[in-house]
């Protein structure tokens, strides 16, 4: 950390900052330079709350952090790539993963359907709801356990594993029963309790990020599940887009954060163009561009009949799209030294 | 609701619209302009998904809302202000609420001299928090119900209401047997199991903007709650600031939507320029800007020691600060015909 | 500065950032600890682009700025509130400014019946538009020299001096035979050679802060036109919104920032509430709040007509909506220790 | 455009409504929906000014457009690409442009060297500045004509067309006299003066999206240049990174706008990685990202000693790092049908 004086900060303003590092165990060190004094903070441990204190120390101008707040998710710690087994699967080596299927499961017919498609085109694990977050009260919100089953139905049919959302504490026991990733939604990036409930089951976690969190938040809540896991993390980050000023596209997907995760982090980071762009057609593009950006893999949504989707049907694939798509996925993953 | 077909679209398609409409038991008004189709959709109950389902279909170039989704909160509704009974106070009328008191509980000491030195400066409710969202998980939490039962105690001795956060469903019940208001905190707004909860205790519930959530969104979280509530809503809003580009202040404390949401909902609408803006100083400018604003009151962070504090210390005003400002706000407060 | 390494540096690349300092006559003050060595750099002057240059050498993590790369504007250099003359009346002292007037002045009749109004009222500065910036090339842009003339007149009988927009460094010279402020808008608040120009012909300027700009670099385009200024300086700033994801105003009025510059800069600072909020019916609470928040004043649209205005009806003040306004804005200002 | 009236507006606020759009030679075509009235405008020219103005009407809710405001520059319009000539090189077709080179001149040898070395590893433009913005005024700004006459040197020996900045209306003859294509910078976007002055030069015009810039407004502006252009449209769209919430990168590089622009117009879209993502090591991710998005090609910035650059240093490769560079994009290229 580094502690900034304002220019014209006392002597006494100084004292009274090295005393509390001292409080702490930490060595001051002082740089007296032309406009303003500046200090060093040394010393085997920091605590978090201190930078905020010492901020508005009277003569204190600013507090600088110099290390990063999360650690065991840190690529400074571990350098090698972080791989997740998920059924047969695994998520962050050279095989690119695409994760498909409904928004929501809404009935055995289109959850069966969608799972056979999808696995004929090439997906390797399957996606569906059941349990949905929605901003009105008024809206379909899932087929709770039905849903839950008709996912493993179609697991046991295609064999692909299933990811699939949990929102609260209390479900992540009988979600943990049916799937075989975890998905955290970003509106409940931040929910902390859940992060620790998921972390405890030890199944694998695909973590959303929140619409307004920045990489560093993201990669601190990807800390709270990864604390809770016994030796190895099984945390997958997903980039869903992020809140900017722009209207055009429902939210902005953020490929940028793909690479700068995939620089800090160890973990595999995959991208959902769906929710990041929210537009059907602009899923196959930024598919694309996913994957040239460096992820892992995506996650996307398909639904064998969009117009009649009970939710987020305007940015579906239907079946015959996403076929379309995986060839040139596999095209670009070549290119780019990977597969798919 | 109405769909804007594209420039070029065939009678097909528009026929293909009209009949998904019936289906819905809807009548869908063709208005043919020079450049492209619209159609107007009249009914009794256009159901949510319709929009975005519609979106989509060939032909249709956009679907445009024209009614807001949250109906129980509107001021369309209900003309005039709901008050929310506190104790002996009222929210929402004449007089202005200031709710004053640590980001923390952090020990008997410290919560009591703040409760004293925040009623006898004028406060009208004491905020603490015993569960605390951290964006770390290495950082001080709470106290958990140790604090909460000195909040009680400081209540017991001063008289002032308690208005403390609930951040997961599983403790709503203890802190609702603290509690006179459960406060849902900005990560926690479109936490729904959560809404639920709290509006099923039928105590006051204080509502906090998300911090990149747009008013609407925040007034469906409210409709959430009320949803919940039998008869009287119960739900204080309140701006905490929001996610924008400026690193000049921690947060952007948006009073636009002050105005805003006490034109579109009857609620009460509460502003907290602590944590809106993150900086000590400038609470004082921007608590008289919230009530100029239209805000019906404000909540502040007040700490005996605020260098000492073990969480947004450098938000905090200490209670002399605190003091001084009381005055301020009843000379504004008494400039726009109401008093504190 | 501060030039932090990565963990892991080593001595070679250390002693490379070290000699980089060296050539330029700067000290680097090594600081070791445990998990990463930082580099004070002290000395008398540190080139701009320095910071950004060691950014990228070898083992360097990143670098962080200490002082603030303004210094005319900054109230580190000069602590007493800077006021700026303009006519009979000054801008910046314990009386506030209200500047009213047409987006565009459109005719005789509009500009002299709004003058004589807003006078009437007890605003102290006339505004109107002679030339305009508009997104769309197809809308009208104002009536150009025709329009500087009406306004000449409307100062003429009303004795109102005028602020008017100028928007190319060819039209200074034009609009400065008429202006008594010369604004320039927020599109072109980083138009460098536009800045450079209004500093030269030392009459005040107005200067708008950009839709997306940071308060820093609002500052320093502020810094522009002050280093064009012999002596005294004449720059008002005017926070007039800033772009956020919120859709139910046009901007977001950010009064964060006008309390902050306040803190920063020792020159006068405004806020624009129309198109801060783009809605007529938020003026009057956000003029409110404005002054509150520690605004020298405001500049607000007044048409007398709003529903035949030609550009920004939607955020204009009707004549007798302005006369209401006014006495509650001077009973705020009263109860802040001010005056109209 | 349709009229939204507030549940409850009268006969008489309709019929004003009525009235006004009856003046401008427009058919109101009512909709009387259970909640609200709804009026669908129709007529064959609508003044852009008309929305602005109804939006306030007594008893009106709302306005909403279902047109574009741009006509020129929409596929609507015109479905197949523009294809824009720069010397021998097309921009839009199959093969995708590369522009390369440094931030600012700085000398000859900078300049030529990076001009040969680009060549060599495949580029089919130079960029460099010889006119920069920056928002210090206490930093480099460009060597002005003597930097253009270096680039027409560097054009000379390796055949290269130039891209270079221009920044204000009284330079566009200057500039103009050396350059290839003119570009026009972020901050620039909406100089309207400007976006005039070089539509008439009828050179190839690089227009940069704003830093806060919607695409709606991108392309208003390019509707702008070529506008005063004869006939054949030379505007060639660059993405180069939008202002959101995060600090990790300088800008977020925004990919779906590429994907967005490419289907809403017919000019050429190029992507920006280098200004784009602030970080030399995002750029060959990034890079990749944007062709894959469907981008006409990249600009981006190579200088031969990044660490001496003297502007922007921090984001350019150098010349080794951008030949690495080149085969990748064309594997990548070649997946997605199209070639270098």
């Amino acid at each position: 950390m580094i502690v900034v004086m304002q220019a014209g900060s006392t002597e006494e303003q100084i004292a009274t900052v090295l005393e509390r590092l001292e409080e702490h165990q930490l060595h001051g060190h002082l740089i007296r330079g032309e406009e303003r004094t500046v200090i060093g903070v040394v010393g085997a441990m920091i605590p978090p709350e201190l930078r905020e204190e010492l901020a508005h120390f009277s003569g204190v101008r600013e507090t600088l952090r110099i290390t990063q707040p999360y650690k065991l998710v840190s690529r400074e710690l571990r350098k090698e790539d972080t791989l997740v087994n998920v059924g047969d699967t695994v998520v962050g080596g050279p095989h690119l993963t695409v994760i498909a299927g409904p928004c929501s499961v809404e009935s055995e017919e289109q959850i069966m359907a969608t799972a056979r498609a999808v696995r004929e085109a090439g997906a390797t694990m399957l996606r569906g709801g059941a349990f949905k977050p929605r901003s009105s009260p008024y809206t379909f919100r899932g087929m709770g356990e039905a849903g839950l089953k008709l996912l493993a139905q179609a697991r046991a049919e295609t064999g692909l594993p299933i990811v699939t959302e949990v929102m609260t504490p209390n479900d992540v026991d009988l979600v943990a029963r049916y799937a075989d990733v975890l998905q955290i939604g970003a509106r409940n990036m931040q929910n902390y309790q859940l992060l620790e409930e998921v972390g405890r089951t030890n199944l694998p976690v695909l973590l959303k990020r929140g619409l307004s969190a920045t990489i560093e938040e993201w990669l601190l809540s990807a800390e709270y599940v990864v604390a809770q896991q016994e030796g190895n993390p099984k945390v997958i980050l997903c980039e869903r887009g992020i809140r900017t000023f722009e209207t055009a596209t429902r939210n902005t997907l953020d490929l940028n954060a793909v690479a700068v995760a995939k620089r800090r982090t160890h973990l595999p980071v995959l991208a959902d163009p769906s929710h990041g762009t929210g537009k059907w057609y602009l899923v196959p593009p930024l598919s694309l561009a996913a994957i040239a950006s460096g992820a892992d893999g995506i996650i996307i949504e398909v639904h064998p009949d969009p117009d009649r989707a009970r939710s987020d049907g305007s940015q579906s694939l239907n079946c015959e799209n996403f076929a379309t798509l995986m060839p040139r996925l596999a095209a670009v993953a070549i290119a780019l030294g990977r597969k798919l």
